[in-house]
């Protein structure tokens, strides 16, 4: 059998799940190696231990079943919406799935997907599955490592062909355009982690902003958050530049945050609580006299999906084990002045932890 | 008072509505301009006719709330997990959802945002309000149009320039890498609505395919299936190309899709019904005995979405309207052997229905 099914099974026992319904995300591909896009005809496969797992799917999608690890059993449904619920239905008695206990995932599954399946197992259970899901992702093998390796690479070479192209007059969105072919052509895929942030001057004290059509000036930070994807598998990384020399504060904040960035890479190790990663960094911006502009916590887990467990996060108590992967990206944001964020691609290894990426932290100035 | 708001309230009073409660995607962005990437943390809008809208949302994301097209009422949320719940009662409380009819769209909202939701208005019945939300953006305005037509020529352009790389040992991957690239070289978002499709000989048999390593052969026939984002709103078009002289039916089921396609395209009109647009690609394949390879709808609804109302299906009486914006795609799939899909974007007139896009639908024959 499928050691990915194998680990699902052994996760589902221990959570005491009969079955486990899911819609298109990163698990089903974990599990699969499926993916659709999430549209209006709903997709769903259901995991019952010592059965072939169900697939209910639009009869257009079918050839992708042949990609399948394993075999499976189709409900497929044609494109008229008033079959859909019978395809479920049948799905759902093949396996037995009425007065179960079936986990889902709340941060994937829609209530498109679970009207159909409730609709099928109406007096089934449907508990949140997402801690045992989750789990089988937490800790990569060497062949999704590799990916990640390459994703980080991807995207640390389309950065270094992008950086020709900064300069005042510029504005964000070109650069981000820019930025995002290079990473095509130095080979991410398609489907982008997310869309690269490319801000400015007082834009990029906003950590999420979207790339606008304001011109890099002289004394502007610009923070560049970008990342690949190669084989499923992404890399999200935040470099801060400076058009030419910036104010004093400014590259004061830049050097905190390298530091920041620093202390939380030498506190992951394994055995280590998340909340001790989040922690370090921290420390550093509040010492500094900064802890109020670092407004979010110190990263994420990365693999399939560009957010995921574990979470840097100062009420996480999780413990580090080998294989983990997550970001580092400790920020610092004036209003209405700029920000900085500094931001690797971390593994947690047998003895301590890794930086997948390794593009100069120090603040690069573009004087022209 | 907003325009769009307006619109809203009344679609609302019609279908006996209380409160709207909307996640990140394509209604929310519709209604406020905002957009957000859909990840762990969640985020709603409230929206009570005679109130200022509610946003429920990470402090993180507090500067974008400053593009609103109007005052909102925001409740920022902190990192920490364990208090988003009272973020959410803290909104509902504050135009009083409780027992309230909340609409909802099922194909948009997560278990996730929708736990939040049920927890903050216990008592609550919430309906699906897809109908009442879909017809807001049902009928394009001018600006709308030109943003379309836009994404058109974005699209059109970056085909065009992609044309020169088509060739016998080129791969589909990339190909659509190349298609991407001149995408946003021509100006299209980084989000473009779908990652292209490039099908080639039997891949092109599947009409939901993935680009593959597959390299492109004499003979073949070539699917490309893209389309660019212009200002949010998108375009989604389909030709079909042959790798030198190909196979007799090959030859014969992309001229029997061109036939469907102009049949559809002269059937769009004010006052006819969805349905009809369908049967008129449908009874040219049908006609031409290839019926049961047209596998799918003949078209569906664009516009902020690559997939929204009006849907092009043979049971679907809805009737077109002036400034309805759709695909017509018909498609013949032969397994294993290949496909052709011709695709293009339709805005109903006052008098009759104009196509976006006027790239030659004929089979470009590519001889090297």
């Amino acid at each position: 059998m499928n050691i990915r099914l194998e680990k699902l099974y052994a996760a589902m026992g221990t959570a005491r799940l009969d079955a486990v319904a899911l819609n298109p995300g990163a698990s089903l591909m974990y599990l699969t190696g499926l993916t659709f896009h999430l549209m209006e005809r709903p997709v769903v496969g259901f995991f019952v231990p010592g059965r072939a797992p169900v697939l209910v799917l639009p009869a257009l999608e079918m050839l992708k079943v042949q990609e399948l690890p394993y075999p499976a059993t189709t409900f497929p449904y044609d494109e008229n919406p008033s079959s859909w619920s019978e395809a479920f239905r049948s799905a759902a008695q093949s396996v037995g799935l009425d007065g179960k206990r079936i986990g889902v995932e709340p941060r994937a599954l829609r209530l498109l997907e679970f009207g159909y399946i409730q609709g099928a197992a109406p007096t089934a259970d449907f508990p949140d599955a997402s801690v045992a899901l989750g789990s089988l992702r937490l800790c990569k093998d060497a062949l999704e490592v590799q990916k990640m390796r390459r994703a980080v690479e991807i995207a640390e070479a389309a950065l270094t062909a992008t950086l020709l192209h900064i300069k005042t007059g510029i504005s964000e969105r070109e650069l981000a355009a820019e930025l995002t072919i290079q990473l095509l052509r130095h080979g991410s895929e398609p489907e982008l982690p997310f869309a690269p942030i490319v801000s400015s001057g007082l834009n990029s004290a906003n950590p999420h902003a979207s790339p606008s059509e304001r011109l890099l000036q002289p004394g502007d930070l610009l923070v560049v958050d970008w990342g690949a994807t190669f084989e499923g598998y992404i890399s999200d990384l935040t470099r801060t530049f400076a058009l030419g020399p910036v104010d004093a504060e400014l590259a004061k904040i830049h050097e905190i945050v390298q530091q920041a960035n620093a202390a939380a890479r030498a506190a992951a190790a394994p055995g280590v609580e998340a909340a001790a990663v989040d922690r370090a960094a921290r420390a550093v911006i509040e010492q500094a006299g900064y802890g109020e502009y670092f407004t979010h916590r110190t990263g994420h887990g990365i693999g399939i999906e560009a957010h995921e467990e574990p979470y840097m996060r100062g009420d996480n108590r999780q413990v580090l084990q080998p294989g983990m992967t997550f970001t580092i990206e400790p920020g610092i944001y004036l209003p209405y002045r700029g920000g900085v964020r500094i931001e690797d691609n971390m593994l947690i290894t047998e003895n301590g932890a890794e930086s997948l990426s390794n593009l100069s932290r120090k603040i690069a100035r573009f004087d022209q």
